[in-house]
């Protein structure tokens, strides 16, 4: 689906749960679609990948943010800005690496996940890895390579969820506008 | 994926361009999995469907309603309540059949199509037909069978959107929980 123009400080907001059943929807097709988790995994992170792409412009100019100093200052607005924005909660940033190119955001909620189990047989999934697209994505767009995966997943069993970014390198300022 | 628990009073936001983002993402991977846009507005309504068997639970608790005495308190109840819950919109409810058993709901604007285009060749794809199924199974949650469909589209160049009901008859109270 194409958009015809942006959409600038716009701050509509949809119901939760229409939402989460909405990526449920979404990724029960992908399970169906696909022969693995791996497959299912690395097209919700390529779905992410081209929203990402787009909502980083709408997100640039609603807070009108320059060019990040380093990247504990794009950790801090991913989660006091974007996830805020987005997603209605703030994670924690936490576990940085001692260069300070990587660092963790810990989730105690989220609104991908709530009330849903995950299929038996689907362990590999990582269910909300259309977050780490969106991520990488975005961050693409401000010329920053950035790996981004679940580490840990609630949704698993594991105490939190944890989703890692590492900074890879600093892109050139004309990059692809999108990947499919 | 399966719910463990039912939500009540919660009202939780998500940003509406990330839900019309995902949503676009959905109905893309539809038109590639099935042959035609037929299949694909039937597929968005077996998912509304599912969808909406699970959000009335939810629906009914968060606004205390009882039984409707007439089809014009549903309408009512589907354009004040459900549609503001859930989309943030309040439809017009407008071209009553003379028996009081069809009407319609009139959308000015929709946050499923927002900057969306449709793409080339997919003049019968009914985007939006989620709702259709949402609607559908929710009511028939409370006993209603309703046929519920798209009758124009401003996606489509119509316009204004509008989704048109018909109340077919009462259901018995012992209905199945769900359709696969």
């Amino acid at each position: 689906m194409s958009r015809q123009s942006s959409r600038i400080g716009d701050s509509k907001k949809v119901n939760g749960e229409l939402f989460t059943l909405t990526y449920g929807a979404l990724v029960a097709q992908l399970i169906k679609d696909y022969e693995n988790d791996e497959q299912v995994n690395k097209q919700l992170d390529r779905m992410g990948y081209n929203m990402g792409v787009r909502l980083i412009e709408d997100f640039l100019a609603r807070f009108n943010i320059g060019r990040c100093s380093d990247f504990r200052e794009t950790a801090d607005i991913i989660a006091k800005h974007a996830f805020k924005t987005y997603l209605g909660l703030t994670p924690v940033i936490s576990n940085w690496s001692p260069a300070g190119d990587e660092f963790s955001l810990m989730l105690e909620t989220n609104p991908l996940t709530e009330f849903v189990e995950l299929p038996p047989g689907h362990s590999n999934l990582n269910y909300s890895n259309l977050l780490c697209g969106v991520l990488r994505g975005a961050l693409e767009m401000v010329q920053m390579d950035v790996d981004v995966r679940f580490v840990q997943d609630a949704l698993k069993g594991d105490n939190v969820t944890e989703i890692r970014l590492k900074f890879i390198k600093k892109l050139e300022d004309a990059v692809p506008a999108g990947e499919d």
